[in-house]
């Protein structure tokens, strides 16, 4: 399957999944149309880049298109669709995907309907409870995929792994931007995590042990699969500090309000004349902060040199990626495939 | 098995799973001990209500001891604690089982190591994120217990179901509390989804599917289940007005504060003249509520007849789970079992 016919089949999977939960969650009230309505415009966007790698993993290891890895693969979006939601709530987010994030959709429905007491409560208390639903309906559909047996119970130990990765990578991601004090290093532990395992080598590793990879394929998934998650996570860093509001669905410079304390940041830092590290850590993490002080630490950033700091490891990533891709043992059309999406992943339009 | 024993094995295999997760966790980083820490004081309390009436709806259809459906029982504990984490996030609670809640227990934690930025918002995400962790090692617990095949996908659907019902029927809790406006009739319908099923009918029927049970084993545990545990609801919404703190795990009055809606109150309004009616609406919900406070609505809930009708509900309900039980197809242990697990649900001092 192409690239684009693949994306189709995972949302008409999606479009499906939820369209067999509708009529449970209508018969128990109808109260509860907004808690649909709120992921049906979610799920409408997303590149649907972990079904991507999860169905590529599965045909790298030599399994067959059908709809049942269409299945298991659209499952990650239903998790990713849960980590968006806590993780605007967490950061107080706006918007995701050029849309109003779930809490303030709640606590827009809270004022809209005059309702007594605290929007914002109600609009966060929605989001935790609309994001622990997608959670558990991810890993309903996986497990509700059609594919069975032995293989199934090993790729649920893939799936299990990933979830625990994805979470404690994220605490660690707070944990370090509270702290204010992330390295380079400690930086690069949480995209390992936080991005990395959980956006390509465990998605690859799901498709992969689904189909019954040997271990040298899996372990190949793994030489491509992990740098090529760094790569992606440090683009998508510099994204969230220059990146065009058109294309990422944020506010320009939305990262730096949030002070996350990302790879990027900690070159800069390490670049930085006092002066200028004194302005990045008065100004990082500012929820105020106006277009005059993004241009500002944009300034910095370039000026140090850490922009080209990271833009030069995300070349040596994606140049580590494409090289173990090259002697993989997969299948022609995964290879192909595998190669367009490191681009994709990695592309500054992104 | 007898409910002590249970109990102690519940705890075992709660202890073995966490156990098993934690190298994992410490292989990513130390600084995961916090979660881990927050987890085994939570999973310390509680009283394995769920798992027990698991337990007793595998043997109630004809299951025999095994270690497996301990282990599937014990997995509801950790939906359960996942849930709580949530609960007492959007409910700004300062403490569950008597214990500091999770989301202070990381605010104090930010405090302790004299962090910068907002200690409120690291315990409250690190909360988000420990729920979340729960939650999907629930699944992961269910799904390895041992128990394979046709049955396990079955019970698998209930619990997809149970997962769904309980985080709607919260919803629908939190919009009661926000409009302010339930009936003892809408109030009725949360109990059930958020609370009656999820407590005791669905853990029945997990371990009645699990053991290959009859329609008719699964309906009589629905007769007997259902109204147990709108009692059940009935109790704790009782106790968290009238109970002792010593009891309950919660200062006094604590449902008050947080403003619940609860068919004890809508019984209350329904009797209250207008004076006791605006006395309620006022205090009802106040985060400051004080002793005089919270005597004052109790006199108020005791006074217009709410308490005693509340009362008379849960007889009535007890009574009907009591005699579904009598006639009930299932084994004299399991039968004498449930018959004291009801008194255990519903008790006052419990």
């Amino acid at each position: 399957m192409s690239t684009s016919r693949i994306r189709k089949e995972v949302d008409e999977a999606l479009l499906a999944f939820v369209d067999r939960q509708r009529p449970t969650l209508l018969a128990i009230s109808d109260d509860l149309t907004p808690l649909l309505s709120a992921l049906d415009v979610l799920l409408a966007g997303g590149k649907r880049l972990r079904p991507a790698f999860c169905y590529w993993g599965w045909r790298a290891a030599g399994g067959a298109d059908c709809a049942a890895i269409v299945q298991a693969a659209a499952s990650l979006e239903l998790l990713q669709a849960s980590a968006l939601i806590h993780d605007d709530v967490m950061d107080s987010s706006d918007t995701r995907r050029g849309q109003p994030s779930v809490h303030r959709r709640f606590e827009a429905l809270h004022g809209a309907q005059s309702w007594p007491g605290d929007a914002e409560a109600f609009g966060s208390g929605a989001a935790i409870l609309l994001g622990d639903l997608c959670l558990a309906w991810s890993s309903e559909m996986f497990e509700t995929c059609g594919l069975g047996g032995d293989r199934r119970r090993h790729a649920r130990d893939v799936y299990d792994m990933m979830r625990t990765e994805v979470m404690c990578g994220q605490y660690l991601d707070m944990l370090e931007s509270t702290r204010g004090e992330a390295t380079a290093d400690t930086a690069l532990r949480v995209v390992e995590y936080k991005s990395a395992k959980y956006t390509i080598e465990r998605p690859l590793h799901l498709g992969a042990a689904l189909a019954g990879a040997r271990p040298d394929v899996t372990g190949a998934l793994t030489a491509y699969g992990l740098p090529l998650g760094i790569a992606f996570q440090l683009r998508d860093d510099v994204l969230g500090v220059f990146g065009d509001p058109g294309e990422t669905g944020k506010p320009a410079g939305d990262d730096l309000r949030e002070g996350k304390r990302t790879v990027l940041i900690a070159l800069t830092l390490e670049r930085a004349s006092s002066a200028q590290a004194d302005a990045i850590q008065r100004r990082l993490g500012d929820p105020d902060l106006d277009r005059p002080g993004v241009d500002e630490l944009r300034t910095i950033i370039t000026e140090t040199g850490g922009l080209a700091a990271c833009e030069a490891m995300i070349d040596q990533y994606l140049t580590d990626a494409e090289k173990a891709l090259t002697s993989a043992p997969v299948t022609p059309e995964a290879h192909q495939a595998l190669s367009e999406l490191a681009v994709a992943a990695t592309t500054r339009s992104m």
